[in-house]
């Protein structure tokens, strides 16, 4: 049983998506919701961000972690900010020592609705039915639950090696830089 | 004596300069130097600005950071690469209750050399001359140094309640966002 934990993360709200997959692709859903950012600080965003997507490490044990990639940011300012909020979060499960798994919307889209060009209430609606839910999931959490069921469609149909687990990571994470401090003083 | 920490970040190469200033506005060279990322996946190497920036605030305490206003990113996938090592390491102020003071590019280089369109030798020569150093810094270190040099005289002459200390942003920290999940299974 693998659980992949998924992230949607906007400059506003971050959406997530949490699900396990067995060794066959049977998925269960776990859980899904998002965080919403106060209307504060740059850094009390991004320390909100960092320690709710921490508490959601922390209760879940996510073996493996998918984000959606970006392309085509409106511009740079909104690229930017996004790129702060994917930071905060990235970074989370870099310490965890997972691998980023990206997947493009278009890609998220196609595997889960079966149309790349699918709308948000098209990929709400196929989440719910995927995932036999009673509601329809709040709009940023199903996207972050499309981009799990996008990973796990993926891994699964790679087969069982393609998951790059926490030990490949941990490994690899001894490439280590160590801080470049001259002597000038 | 208030130390001030300031981080260039870059997608490459992350620059680091920390200096003390007393109360009457003095200012004492602590250290400087950057954080090479290696070619790696991303979240080896956002791991890696985390953890360096998170042993800087470990190893000096500083009580201020500051940080590099973006304008004009090249482009949208440039800004974004940027905002994820800018969240990697804002964060990490975040974490430690620092609220990010961020100064423009024209801003730090009229602070430092009197002039908005100085160029990089420029401000490596005046960061050498300001702060009595034996060698000139390494070019992005120099960067971030000239951000806390550009930090220290703004506060200076705002007057000593100018720097947001840790008190003032513990306290609004309080204002805590909790997840939002919603049972919808």
């Amino acid at each position: 049983m693998t659980r992949i934990l998924a992230i949607d993360p906007g400059s506003r709200i971050t959406g997530f998506g949490i699900i396990d997959v067995d060794v066959r692709g049977k998925i269960k859903y776990v859980n899904s919701g998002c965080i919403r950012l106060p209307d504060e600080a740059l850094s009390i965003r991004l320390k909100n961000i960092y320690l709710n997507v921490q508490t959601l490490f922390s209760d879940y044990h996510p073996d493996e972690f998918a984000i959606e990639e970006v392309f085509l940011a409106k511009n740079a300012n909104s690229a930017l900010k996004l790129g702060q909020a994917r930071g905060a979060a990235i970074v989370v499960a870099a310490l965890n020592d997972l691998f980023i798994h990206e997947y493009s919307a278009k890609r998220v889209k196609q595997s889960v609705v079966g149309n790349g060009g699918a709308d948000k209430l098209q990929v709400q609606q196929m989440v719910q039915l995927l995932l036999s839910l009673d509601k329809s999931p709040q709009a940023d959490a199903a996207d972050a639950l499309a981009i799990a069921l996008c990973h796990a469609h993926t891994r699964t149909a790679a087969g069982l090696e393609y998951g790059t687990g926490k030990r490949a990571l941990r490994n690899s994470g001894k490439r280590w830089t160590e801080l470049d401090v001259r002597k000038i003083k």
